[in-house]
């Protein structure tokens, strides 16, 4: 392999600049893109979009051409977040990107990858699926990331972050040992490059000199979160004044950099410390060929570089600096605030498919999950001044906005860094104070051996606050959190508790957060059943179970017991008032049980119910029946419980089946796995028949 | 907080080199270690060493006596080393650091964190454990790594690598919160610096401006593994012939590098590129403040540099150079072949703990399961080109080593990377080549994320060869291998097979490898049965279980089935022929099943079962009950089996139980477990009583 490389010099000597080069005679067209002040509420026209079908259609487009479609792409983008009411904020960022990509790659046999895949919108619409981009995110629509079996465009899933290099990387390397010489482009955002396997595929990539093209598209996406020493470098990449330039002949080529617009945070760092002026290149001191940065909005500019660029052999990193919301007025001036469609003034006539959300809208307080986390944390830590807590990069997900406002010194966002925010709790927990760990069900997947190695093996005291656990919705199967109970069952000295609605899930924060030990509180995506928080904040036994509800008659031959966690217990409710009021099985009394603990299980009420004479056992969970909160059921009374042996009631495990759950609304997902209340009524009535 | 800079001049212009500074006046003294020729048979005399019952008695001592310290520590240990058995190789290379390192600290008030801490030898030595060394890695001895129930020393348990960062800010941030001014030091190889979360810990202390030392042990633990982008850069760094110096004032000084020997591999690099000079630095590009490379035998060096880095606030780096078998000739010249004391000629005197090794010995040709993954590689890359293979650093671990010979280009060993390993092949199986990824139990812990969203929901073609999985005897239980079955269960579209011998699993990792999907087999650490390879390889139905034998009389009132999985298929049919030879329980038929797949179950065979009229079902499995297959077992009998809703014979779930399982042999943690023969019997006669 030819490795590229430059003096010391031509990175620090002002003398050994050089003039830019000849191909810089385009830059006049860059620029001209629009600026919208409003989305469009009817569709706009877009000439020359609706004339792209496929990738080969760009082929012919000048680029004056290529300018006015990214404008009508723009446009349309906006027009149909107007009516999906999707996250579109993202997407106008790499528009001109994803255009001349296409324009200069031959997809689908050169290979582009897209990380956190919400980036990928106009690369959706430019492969075929413009007039299905209306249906993203909702049931039977588009996914709202590449989807391999959605589109031959898509090459690999990305939901979760920071996984583009090596998935590339794995593509490059398949395609030169089977000697065939497509591109792979990877195009990965400053924030997921934070996830450290990202540093584990750069170091991989360089070892195995494979030639594979990462385009860093640097939008600021961690200004809300964490800077860090990665962001803090891109910002020295950034006001050394310089740019690596690409010479004709591929090759780095130092020059001032041309004008480009500053931002804030840019000049912030440069306040807060004394930074060095472009002495280091962290790209290139792992070994990759660096080039940037360059303005990720110059067309002309981006189709130079990346035509040079994908013929350089090696690893090569593009880094291009992108403006989130770019060409909606009010997005490029408010980044942050909107980073979601679900902050434009068009939200009115955005849908809302989640029908719990619909449901709760009529009651008047409904809290998220979060909020209710959020709340805990305040409140916890005006009285214990050991609570510090950690969120990998999802504070405001997380529902902790108030808790970093009010306590800056005990918040802790340290970017998208799952393993390391498990394990810098435990490092905490060495120092006597009581770390939370705010994180994703599906994200701590990424930082289960931390979990197991880290914390509970050492006992620490450290407690996890599970949030997204159970169907998710709209994210769809990437963003499931139904393993978590069964990833979390096995592990010894862990405590797991599901809490039934927000006022439990308050103080079972509460109660795990006061268990000197390794705990986890699970609780789901959005809203709940609206209970009110009853403070102040109690501490529950630490295993017992609550009988909620016994209905039908006492001297009903038929005893079933329904044992619910979380989310489920609501559901039980719901199924047992129409089992109980159903002719049909009339003869039938149904005990509803809050089972609140996965781990450890009430075994002591399990025996009472047993010796009470039930007959059938139905568990109820929004988590994998698969080594999930049934499975521990099961284990217990097969296992153990003296009274089953003689009882031997029938049982039944509700919960996802083994399969992975498709997008649409958290109430669709339900219904499609027989978790809503008619499809636990039918697998209820079969159990009992 | 202060952050230390220097201009990009004094980087790259020889002008600006500084001279030594004043303290370099005790160099002459470096260099005075010994190097010992043969392991001394007998307990050395080591009068300083005596003295040490703690670190504080390594205050009073001058350079020169930590010198003959450090002396005698080594020749402690390759005496420790000849009567135990251990890996003390790697420990060689740490003396000095770990002697400077207690004179200069104040453990237990200040924290000092090993990375991958098998280098922590040393450390137990000095801190009250002198006596107990010969101990080390045997049931209730020392643990292989530093443990926090053991001493309080041992301030974070390492037994995965790349940990250290992170516990280490953890700590410091809540020192800093708390008002408590102790250091805190973190020791991490150039090999654990490869694992993503080092780096995700060195973005977020940065963030946090946190004071923490960090020391990089470049001590060419890759040498025999993968070279990477990282590796490759510290050659760099030591190749420039440069080293930043660290001032009396604690700030960098660059200057020419005093004499170091200088290796093969450095100069390999050079060769293989045209690298540039000392142009850019990882570590201060991330924001550390970067010191090195020092000379890490070098005493006065070291403790020079580590009391002047110690007071440098915000987080530092000192890189030192150290050599694997420092000080012990033989191992100096061959630090390859000498990584592991099992070479080392004192072998023959070395106790053998494992008792399953101790009777494979007297079978000949006994495979590791490791060696049968390796043979089955070549033997399947000889008849299909599409196979490649894949390890994160566990080449020779993983069985790997004539494989990565014959056929170098499809093999790929990317560091210690998991998360990195698990996504590039999933990259690699877009491309229609069929990845095996080679990874212990354990360790796949770190890539399950990486399992679940790129491999298993694609429905890509990868094939887990999971190694070590249940208990692995002497690493304990930082290492054991049992929560696999559990983690991997509940995910959609995966297979998972248990071979109950060497034989089944060649061709169940050929059945696996031949399904177009998602597969894993796991196998434990060291030998099985002894079981011969049959060739050619087949391919077994797929969720297909044997009967394996059928004892006691078939009139017998009770019928037993003994559902065992993987390496339980053994200890199962001796558990079965003891119940029938036993005249308390001769009323018994036992079948033994050996059941193959945990995903799919045959199903189809338990049905039969059961309406044989079996009485009794044990399921027996080398992992936790919790989840494990035993509970697929239940979970099929209780919610899908017509005939168990009849029928209903008495179950137990035999496995791990829930707590974890200290260091020992393997016999000896299955007899802790009761999962040895007499532990098994005495389990199914309690299921049938």
């Amino acid at each position: 392999m030819q490795q590229t490389s430059y003096s010391t010099q031509s990175w620090s000597s002002p003398a050994s600049l050089s003039t830019p080069s000849a191909t810089d005679s385009a830059a006049p067209l860059s620029g001209l893109q629009q600026t919208f002040e409003q989305i469009p509420h009817t569709r706009p026209e877009t000439p020359l979009l609706d004339a792209i079908d496929a990738p080969l259609d760009l082929k012919a487009l000048t680029t004056a051409q290529l300018i006015t479609l990214a404008d009508e792409l723009r446009l349309f983008l906006l027009y149909s977040a107007g009516q999906s009411g999707g996250h579109f904020g993202a997407n106008l960022g790499v528009i001109e990107l994803t255009i001349a990509l296409h324009h200069l790659l031959d997809a689908p046999n050169d290979q582009i990858v897209w990380d956190v895949g919400h980036q990928a919108y106009a690369h959706k619409v430019l492969t075929g699926r413009r007039d299905r981009l209306g249906s993203i995110r909702a049931k039977g629509g588009l996914t709202a990331f590449p989807e391999r079996a959605e589109s031959i465009y898509d090459t690999f899933g990305v939901g979760h972050s920071s996984t583009s290099i090596s998935a590339g990387l794995g593509m490059s390397l398949a395609l030169r040992y089977q000697g065939r010489p497509q591109t792979v482009a990877c195009v990965i955002g400053d924030g997921a490059m934070t996830g450290g396997m990202a540093f584990e595929a750069m170091n991989d990539a360089v070892q195995q000199d494979a030639d594979l093209l990462v385009i860093l598209n640097d939008n600021d996406m961690s200004i809300s979160c964490s800077i860090g020493g990665f962001s803090r470098h891109l910002a020295m990449l950034w006001e050394s004044g310089y740019q690596v330039d690409i010479s004709d002949e591929g090759t780095p080529l130092l020059r001032r950099r041309p004008h480009m617009q500053a931002y804030d945070r840019r000049k912030r760092h440069s306040e807060q410390r004394n930074v060095p002026q472009l002495e280091d290149n962290l790209f290139t001191a792992i070994g990759f060929t660096y080039f940037g940065p360059f303005d990720g909005h110059d067309m002309p500019e981006l189709l130079r570089v990346l035509s040079l660029a994908k013929q350089v052999r090696g690893p090569v990193l593009v880094h291009i600096y992108t403006t989130k919301g770019k060409g909606f007025a009010p997005a490029e001036a408010d980044p942050v605030g909107y980073h979601a469609i679900s902050k434009l003034p068009v939200k009115e006539v955005a849908k809302t498919d989640s029908k719990k959300d619909s449901a709760a809208d009529t009651k008047v307080p409904a809290l998220k999950y979060s909020q209710v986390f959020g709340q805990f944390l305040c409140d916890k830590a005006a009285q214990d001044d050991k609570l510090l807590a950690i969120t990998p990069a999802m504070e405001e997900g997380s529902g902790m906005i108030d808790f970093a406002r009010q306590y800056p010194e005990r918040f802790f966002d340290v970017a998208i860094a799952e393993q390391h925010a498990v394990t810098l709790a435990a490092g905490m927990a060495t120092q006597g104070v009581k770390p939370i760990v705010a994180i994703y069900s599906t994200f701590l997947q990424r930082g289960y051996d931390q979990l197991i190695h880290d914390v509970a093996l050492q006992e620490l005291d450290v407690t996890f606050a599970i949030d997204r656990a159970g169907l998710v919705g709209e994210d769809g199967a990437t963003h499931a959190g139904v393993f978590d109970l069964a990833f979390l069952r096995c592990v010894p000295h862990m405590l797991i508790a599901t809490p039934k609605d927000e006022n439990e899930c308050y103080h079972l924060l509460n109660t795990c957060y006061e268990y000197q030990g390794s705990t986890a509180v699970r609780y789901p995506r959005g809203t709940g059943t609206g209970a009110m928080i009853s403070r102040p904040a109690q501490s529950y036994k630490i295993g017992q179970a609550v009988v909620e509800s016994v209905l039908g008659e006492d001297n009903a031959p038929k005893k079933l017991a329904l044992l619910a966690f979380g989310t489920m217990v609501a559901t039980a409710e719901q199924a047992a008032k129409i089992l109980t009021s159903d002719e049909a099985v009339s003869d039938c009394q149904v005990q509803v049980v809050n089972m609140r603990w996965v781990k450890p299980l009430d075994t002591k009420l399990l025996e009472t119910l047993l010796t009470q004479g039930v007959t059938h056992i139905a568990t109820l969970e929004e988590h994998m029946i698969m080594g999930g909160a049934g499975s521990a059921v099961n284990e217990y009374l097969l296992n153990v419980s003296p009274a089953f042996a003689t009882s031997r009631p029938a049982i039944a495990n509700i919960g996802i089946p083994d399969r992975f759950i498709a997008h649409g609304s958290q109430a669709e997902q339900l219904a499609d796995c027989g978790l809503d209340t008619s499809g636990v009524v039918v697998q209820l009535q079969r159990l009992l028949s």
